[in-house]
């Protein structure tokens, strides 16, 4: 079939809006372009709603998991005024007790983790008329705002459209809600009428896809309106790899439920073994057993139409990928992020057009349903984009220049957890921004959406990606000490100490340097751009953990808090530090420097920076260090000196207390501790050092630095 | 008897050196006189340990509270040998395991906490042999070390003229130990004759002295070694009064001793009253009644002198002076140290002459025990100086200016605690330093020296002096944070938040003003210099005790931590804040400011600084600070927004969380809170602050300054 054929398909009189071009063209245009882009999704969003057979069908809840879909219907008015507020663009609420009622949504939990909360919720009319009073609203500023192209993050008409596409996700997951509503709630509406299409599915085949390299990632000039996660830029070579022709349609999927897959624990991983346990699935959620197969859509259950994809979460179609590898042979699995867009690539899919129907089963422009896996063709494939989303292996992950934006911190960075994988290519109700090549959604695995997917077979081992954001306060503190920004006009401490050293060792021989007690390992990294090898250790794994994530992914993520409870979104890269040319330099190991094991030895230096105090046997420390430097080579010890019973027993304290009567300092125990193998060079010396808490909160603190040599 | 007399009465060829003048002359002859000054003193120690019968004399304690007299013999040298390596001008130690013994004296503890410590003492020849290594390395430093003059606290000469003086001090406990110790091991030795003058006690009357300025302390160019006590300044306006003409004799005290005295409840104050009945003391310790009363001298026991001066503790004085007050009906009491110099100063005592006898029974220049009270007549009365010395009412306390010397900055710190009498005038053994003017000696009240007491009569009411240094690690903090220097190039916060307010107060009514959670004080009398009255509020007793020490005594002192346990001292005084003049118009209260007393009301300005997350309910403070404002009114609230669970709980911050779904900062909090009855005045700003910790360690925080109108 043609694209032309699936044009005449449509009976619709006009094409559900695009998402308007933000970047050029007349203002006054696109202003009344966005006009009807608000008033379609407000329109369409209702429309969805009216299939609901009665009010009851609005408070009682479709799935435990989530609010009922009441909720729904004033959440998407709510996070209008509630961006707007934020954006200063609304000068108050505009019903407060609407609003605190409609701000936050359940979070797609895990499964095993039900909350059973009583709301007092607004009558439907209520809703309703609230809604209008927030659509009268948003129409005023669009009408009165000064509008000048491109609109940018930082544009007051940004807030606008995150509303509107916000509406749209919101469009799709409510239409989910609906789908797994008590059918008797729901009725028919020719508004939102299924696929009549269905046939016999078609055999499914391998089509191989030449490697090739894959450009993720927009800039934050690019045209389209955009969710904080697709911006930046990821860069990937992909293997060759085959792909399945189709999605896996009902009739492929019943193979594995009749082989017994979902009592068939080999095939499941662990998670979805858990998930399969607590639900007892034994088929697809949207499959009905009754003397025959049915299936479920949105406003009726239809015979099977074993040729639409099947519809699964991420646990059922890995369970099948292992299973087929299993009874194959074959490196079976799903496509990575990466894989999905070389197969977008290869297949010449494009942007939906935008004043004729999509060439996919995609953006409402056909039907309120799946529809044959055959029915849209890609190049050599079918439904690359559209009909039901693909999950992938990829959990979702920010871009290199990934940054949050400021009205909505919280859209993206939760789901930085790798436990939210990505679903690519939309399906027939997703529109606006969620059709774009760009877009990047991401959901729990055991989630349900109009999701099912493609299998690929490749021996390429599936690495998961750095998404991790560490919050732990002192571990996002050492992070940024080690990796961020200058504070209070204090240069880098961990990179001046490496330079101090560096600079210490003059022309001696610089072949391995111990960073002792490196911490996230800054130093470690920045000592190896003048030694050929540096190893790094400390106490603490998850400290290492940190450099470890340099070295290996290149980059650091991280919350700071700004105040209290509220924080702020790091990354920070290798590359952009200068470092990463020396990585390979660098190696990182658990250890403790009161008993360190014997291969760390034959040094040319030794850093021991903001260690001493912190030991709960410094002496011990002092006392064998000499046997890991060569003759000749540096000790650079740099600490504060900051003793306290809480890291040194009182007794192990080096100095500062009186000792017979008169004060005696570290600096002094040094001198007696360290003059028998070693002889101080220079003068000693002091270096700050600051450390971030909050926006309004630092520790400032200085280090005494003695550098001693090694005697012969 | 006239001065010439008793100069004929001195037997000895040749006058005990004068501590030299450090300022001027000549700097070889004046390294001569060191050295003179240094053998002899050495000489003159030796000498009176062999006052020692044997060698079992040098390892029993005299009393329990001391060490026995080896550690006295050793402790002088250690002494010098420790304070000359701190100055590096001993590159070692000159015997590690004689200075580890050595260094420490056992404090002259309270009476009730006995020590019972167990030492492996060296041998008495090896102490004299370390003695003779220790005398060579001082020779030999004084005879090669530069000498310039003047020498002063910074010289190289200082630490060694320190360490003489030093000697001379435990030349006169010493002395006492050993007049403590039993007789049996004590013999007589014709360098250590007492005076074998007695006769019938003088009728003791009062003299009148005129009322004026005493000028007490020692400018830091002084001529003379000095211990930290003596330097800065007091001046102080005595009023007359009346004093006894001779120091209470033996024969004196003898009345209060037949009249049940020392039963006498009445009559003992309260910590004399314990040491009483922990003693049972029943007589002057060195009295012994054998059928008749005797006196226990240095080396021998006497029939009692009964014209000698009683020798008592401070306790015993005050007893003695309560119950003759009693008796008489008149205002008896001991002088304070500025009536004693008041006394000295109309009396025209001068210092001890350098080569001639000294007109009074002081620096060994005329018997080794005390003599008549009626032998050295001072202008009106006897014994101003000399003979024994004279307990008197004031506790010792730092001078204005007042400084710790850094090689030894526990001599007087630690005696600042309201708990050490001062006592004046030298005893006949007093010599060097311990006879100038300027000599400040203190020791617990309990305490025996060769000491005893003149009584005055006056009306004039005794103010204990502000003694007490601030430890407490956070207290200290605070007093440094308020009073002290500028940290890391940032202005002193609570001046610069006060002139803020000032500033935003342009020229409304400055009646009054609140300074509500005002900790330490110091923008509390900033304020009074625009405000006609200030009233400061803290819920923390302790630390507005530190802002009514600045408004009563004009000065707080604290240590500081330099490094772990070591510590420095600060003195600041009000009047070098440029404050001195508006101290009357401040005044503290404790109080809560989340239920604040209803008089604290109808103030001009509120200043909330660093309060709001410290509050247990800041909600409540907020709800109600209205009321405390009159119309047209500044509120001026200033924090870090530094919320912890510690002091507010979680569910009582302002700000700092997401409320929902949004960030909901504490700046947003206070707009909904104060906007009823304030208007925001200005754009809000931000200041930073510093708190010290330790040489090494601060902490460096914002504040986010809002200023609020009260509404008509």
């Amino acid at each position: 079939m043609s694209m032309l054929e699936s044009i005449e398909e449509t009976t619709r009189s006009r094409l559900f809006e695009r998402t308007p071009d933000l970047a050029s063209g007349d203002p006054e245009s696109r202003r009344d372009e966005i006009r009807e882009y608000f008033l379609a999704t407000w329109a369409r969003y209702e429309s969805l709603f009216r299939t609901l057979a009665r009010d009851e069908a609005y408070f009682e809840k479709s799935i435990p998991l989530r609010h009922p879909l009441i909720f729904y219907l004033g959440h998407t008015a709510t996070f209008f005024v509630n961006k707007l507020v934020l954006a200063k663009l609304l000068p108050h609420r505009i019903d407060s007790r609407m609003e605190s009622t409609f701000a936050v949504g359940v979070d797609e939990m895990s499964w095993d983790d039900l909350d059973d909360d009583h709301y007092d919720w607004p009558s439907v009319a209520e809703v309703m008329a609230y809604r209008d009073k927030v659509r009268h609203a948003v129409l005023d500023l669009i009408d009165t705002l000064p509008l000048t192209l491109p609109i940018n993050w930082r544009s007051d008409w940004w807030p606008i459209m995150m509303g509107i596409e916000h509406e749209r996700i919101h469009l799709e997951t409510s239409s989910v809600l609906i789908r797994q509503h008590k059918l008797d709630y729901i009725r028919s509406d020719p508004d939102w009428r299924p696929c009549p299409k269905t046939g016999e599915a078609p055999e499914n085949t391998l089509v191989a896809v030449p490697g090739g390299e894959v450009v993720l990632g927009k800039p934050f000039d690019a045209p389209f309106y955009g969710w904080d996660n697709e911006y930046g830029e990821h860069r990937a070579d992909v293997p060759a790899f085959e792909a399945s022709q189709y999605l896996v349609s009902n009739s492929e999927f019943l193979k594995f439920v009749e082989a017994g897959g979902y009592q068939d624990d080999e095939v499941w991983e662990e998670e979805g073994r858990k998930w399969r346990d607590f639900t007892e699935a034994r088929h697809p959620t949207f499959w009905v057993w009754n003397n025959q197969w049915y299936l479920r859509l949105m406003t009726e259950q239809v015979e099977m139409p074993w040729d639409w994809p099947a519809e699964v979460n991420y646990h059922e179609a890995k369970a099948f990928c292992n299973w087929m590898a299993r009874e194959t042979g074959q490196s079976v699995r799903l496509p990575t992020e990466d894989e999905w867009y070389r197969l977008y690539d290869v297949a010449g899919v494009g942007e939906v057009p935008r004043n004729t129907s999509a060439g996919a089963n995609l953006h409402l422009d056909h039907w309120a349903s799946s529809c044959p896996v055959s029915w849209f063709r890609h190049g050599d494939f079918f439904d690359v984009v559209g009909n039901v989303w693909q999950w992938v292996e990829t959990p979702t992950y920010p871009f290199d220049g990934f940054e949050v934006h400021p009205l909505y911190d919280d859209f993206t960075t939760p789901t930085f957890d790798n436990q939210h994988n990505l679903i690519k290519g939309g399906s027939w109700i997703s529109c606006g921004n969620e059709t774009l090549r760009s877009a990047r959604y991401a959901f729990r695995r055991h989630f349900f959406q109009h999701a099912g997917f493609r299998y690929v077979v490749s021996e390429a081992e599936v690495r998961p990606p750095a998404t991790q954001y560490e919050t732990d306060k002192l571990l996002s503190e050492y992070a940024e000490f080690h990796f961020g920004d200058e504070n209070l006009g204090v240069p880098n401490y961990p990179k001046a100490i490496a330079e101090l050293a560096i600079s210490a060792m003059g022309n001696r021989p610089a072949i391995a340097a111990l960073d002792i007690g490196c911490a996230s390992g800054r130093s470690t990294f920045e000592l190896a751009r003048h030694f050929d090898h540096v190893t790094g250790v400390d106490f603490s794994a998850r400290f290492i953990a940190q450099g470890v994530s340099m070295a290996d992914q290149g980059a650091l993520r991280y919350t700071l808090v700004d105040e209290a409870e509220l924080v702020g979104y790091r990354t920070r890269y290798l590359d952009q530090l200068g470092l990463a040319e020396v990585s390979g330099k660098v190696h990182f190991w658990q250890g403790d420097a009161c008993n360190l094991k014997p291969q760390f030895t034959g040094y040319d230096l030794v850093l021991a920076s903001n260690l001493l105090d912190r030991l709960y046997d410094p002496e011990r420390f002092l006392a064998e260090i000499h046997r890991r430097i060569k003759a000749g080579g540096l000790l650079v010890l740099a600490s504060p000196y900051t003793w306290q019973e809480e890291h040194t027993p009182r007794e192990k304290w080096l100095g500062g207390f009186k000792k017979d009567g008169e004060n005696y300092t570290t600096r002094d125990a040094l001198d007696e501790l360290l003059g028998e193998h070693f002889s101080l060079v220079g003068e000693p010396g002091r270096m700050p050092f600051v450390i971030r808490e909050t926006t309004n909160k630092y520790q400032y603190n200085f280090t005494d630095i003695t550098i001693w040599e090694r005697k012969a």
